[in-house]
């Protein structure tokens, strides 16, 4: 039956492709697009943006009094460069804060290791803890472990290396373990849980990042031992969403310093270490969204919203996550904006706050603006990094998709080939849009080194290749260029 | 007159070199050397004397109590491996400790900074300093600047860049303001200096790395500006030592955060930076040399001496720096010593210690070994990382000169050249023994990438590929076989 509703579905598809083919962008607006590409090729408007946000802002963790500069800065520098309907869009959040953390190997080999506090950890009681390590090679033997009492009062270590990809595929499943590596421990009644980094670097620096909360769905879908489910059931039965957070540390190595756990643990000593961590909740702060626009001079309420992500994490300036896209976002729509007249739609920028930490700012803005959401014609992300553009995937209705058949033809000289037309990821911040119907795109970008620098110290201006962001550049501007001057309906009926 | 006697000795060796050339070394012994880098390139030896030094003992700064630790495993190394008279030789050294450090930017954009003290570096006061910087783009601008009280209670900061080369020639003029740059900025009254670290990679890690004290000698070849001279001559004139340690703090910071410095210079905006520093000398300790030797069949108290040295900085496991050179030699050495019959000389190998605080092991060994220095009939030291040998250099006689001419042709497939035949650097411990005449070799390796890592954290045992390890080991077990089998008079009759 599935079968035979897809067959017809495709049908469908193919009739109507042909029927729309060739003819959805004029020769004037292809001759736009393409001057917009010249342009945003040389332009160095987005590489100065992101020079202005890493040097004059820094480190702006979500919730921080440096991400409150960056709003400050963001609404200066939408205003700076002729932007209209420039505001902040305040919401409240939770925050939670690092603090110092020490980890050292005690026995056998007494050795400082460069560790740092994922998102959402717990702290140490105030002298640290020594523990002995209970060593998993990988996430899934942690979680098939017996709930035999073995971890209790252990330092969990997981050990899975992630792999380095065009496309960032190696990070889903080699995040599993930095999401619920805590829960799998706590459950089994461990002291603290530490993992080899998320990333592809051989560097000595651990990346960060939030640890997740079990949700109705994680619990659904058997992302959960069988013990998680038990320690959930007995310790939180009366809280169907089971948003608990991790009561134990979680913390990071870098990849060279979970190579000298994996080293002393082949050896067959048995491993000591001391932790210290003071990371925690501190109540609720101010966060926001930044936004800005190009209005529409013939549908003003009909948005091609694009937007980045103005919060980082704490420990680097927070260059290529996400001041590149806050660059190539802005870059691009200040490409279009200096053109003669607008373009049909509005151009909406937002800059999300709070992603970092659970993409709070996207679901700020959906529940915020419940009522605009449907004006929403096509939406899309920058969140991966500078490198170079090389494929356009899109989420849309089959003649939205026609139209990006076109449009990647104009824009394909980047270097750009057509990826997936049944995409419905347009980034991270967009989610909370695509969950509600709101049409995508992505200008999908080369990953390869992204995890050598994501979420590290090292995420800083100098790693930025003015070239390749550029080329971002100029493909976005297209892109918007092309959707906001046309009346395509992006959006699927059925939805 | 100076070209007449040029070409005298000119004459006078070549005359020699085509007496000598041809027949230094026997058909036999240049089998064996074959037969040695052979094995060099299949054994792993070397590579697992690296990795269990870094694993097992770590970082090991000179005078800790982590040197002593590594002294005891390099005993029970050698002692493993069979080789003979396994001894460590003490001395007393003084102490100076690293201690914690925070530098953030004030204004007018506050953010942390990722710094590290230099050796030698005294403490700030308990609650750190507050000072504007005063930024300099080189240390000669700082050198030439004027003595007028424009840099009291400034931080002073000195900007320049090293450059990558394969022979590392970038290091010695790059480093000149490690060295001094404390002396004058202390001789204009300034509160704390800052150094781009003496490096050549864009990671978020700064390059310690001790500071110089002022010298008789260093005072007598205008090393130092004349404000310099008279600080000295004011404040230490009854010390013609001079040997002065700084008394204000001196740190390096990262490359990223230097162009962040160089960044907010260039935008005009004043910058003010908060220092705290710990560090400080902590009275004498005890340090190493340890030593252990191939007793020659024939000629047992002719010694070639190889080393490396055993301590390294305190912030990483000195894999590159110098474990690499520890597991060359000994591996070279180890495989010498399988062969079914010893060479007719010693060969000795001395792991320094204390090397990187002031080649104090090398300074100590050659006072404790006065009476025995001449019976060193070549030496040599592996101190440049791990990257592949490309050049074959020496100071030696004229004979030494066509023997190792002759050795050259044995070790060329290994991808080698002839270098300098007239260069009298050892290595750095090896100093104290060339200044005495001892006559000298090296196995130059490609530095390319060496100061990317080169007194950082990231210094660790995944850097090393064990390929090019093999190689070293190749050319040195070949070289120091050939050396060690000959009664050549490598020493120079005139010295």
């Amino acid at each position: 039956m599935f079968i035979r509703i897809a067959s017809a579905a495709c049908l469908i598809m193919s009739a109507n492709a042909a029927a729309l083919s060739g003819d959805l962008i004029s020769e004037d607006a292809a001759d736009t697009a393409r001057e917009l590409m010249e342009r945003g090729l040389e332009s160095d408007t987005g590489y100065e943006i992101v020079r202005s946000l890493t040097t004059e802002v820094g480190p702006r963790l979500g919730g921080s009094g440096q991400e409150a500069r960056a709003r400050d800065w963001a609404v200066q520098m939408f205003t700076g460069l002729g932007f209209e309907n420039v505001r902040i869009e305040p919401f409240e959040m939770p925050y939670w804060d690092r603090g110092d953390i020490e980890l050292r190997i005690v026995e056998p080999f007494p050795q400082n290791l460069f560790a740092s506090a994922l998102g959402g950890s717990a702290a140490t009681p105030q002298n640290g803890l020594e523990r002995e390590i209970a060593f998993f090679d990988s996430f899934d033997s942690l979680r098939e472990s017996p709930d035999d009492g073995a971890l209790e009062d252990h330092i969990v270590y997981v050990n899975d290396r992630m792999i380095s990809t065009q496309t960032g595929a190696g990070y889903g499943p080699a995040n599993e373990k930095r999401r619920f590596a805590w829960l799998e421990a706590e459950a089994r009644g461990a002291a603290a849980v530490i993992i080899r980094s998320v990333g592809t670097d051989s560097h000595r620096f651990p990346h960060t990042g939030m640890v997740s909360t079990p949700s109705a769905s994680s619990v659904a879908s058997g992302t959960h031992s069988q013990a998680v489910i038990d320690y959930l059931n007995a310790e939180h039965p009366d809280y169907t969403e089971r948003r608990v957070r991790s009561s134990i540390p979680a913390v990071a190595v870098s990849g060279p310093d979970a190579d000298q756990i994996e080293r002393i643990h082949e050896s067959g000593e048995t491993l000591t270490a001391h932790l210290s961590v003071v990371s925690g909740w501190r109540g609720m702060r101010q966060s926001g969204n930044v936004i800005a626009e190009i209005p529409g001079r013939e549908l003003p309420d009909e948005v091609v919203l694009i937007g980045a992500h103005l919060d980082s994490w704490d420990e680097a300036t927070g260059a290529i996550d996400d001041g590149a896209g806050v660059g190539i976002v802005t870059g691009a729509a200040h490409l279009i904006s200096q053109l003669p007249r607008a373009p049909r739609r509005t151009i909406r920028v937002v800059l999300f706050g709070a992603e970092e930490v659970g993409l709070l700012g996207a679901f700020a803005y959906a529940q915020q603006n419940t009522d605009d959401v449907e004006n929403i014609v096509l939406a899309s992300e920058s969140d991966f990094g500078a490198g170079r553009v090389w494929s356009l995937t899109s989420g849309t209705s089959d003649e939205g998709t026609v139209f990006l058949d076109e449009a990647h033809r104009i824009i394909a000289p980047l270097g750009i080939i057509r990826g997936e037309r049944a995409d419905r990821s347009g980034g991270p911040d967009i989610i909370p849009l695509a969950m509600q119907g709101t049409p995508v795109f992505r200008l999908t970008q080369d990953g390869t080194d992204y995890f050598n620098l994501h979420h590290t110290p090292d995420d800083t201006f100098d790693k930025i290749d003015p070239d390749e962001l550029a080329q971002n550049i100029a493909a976005w501007a297209a892109i918007v260029w092309l959707a906001a001057d046309s009346n395509v309906e992006f959006r699927m009926q059925d939805e």
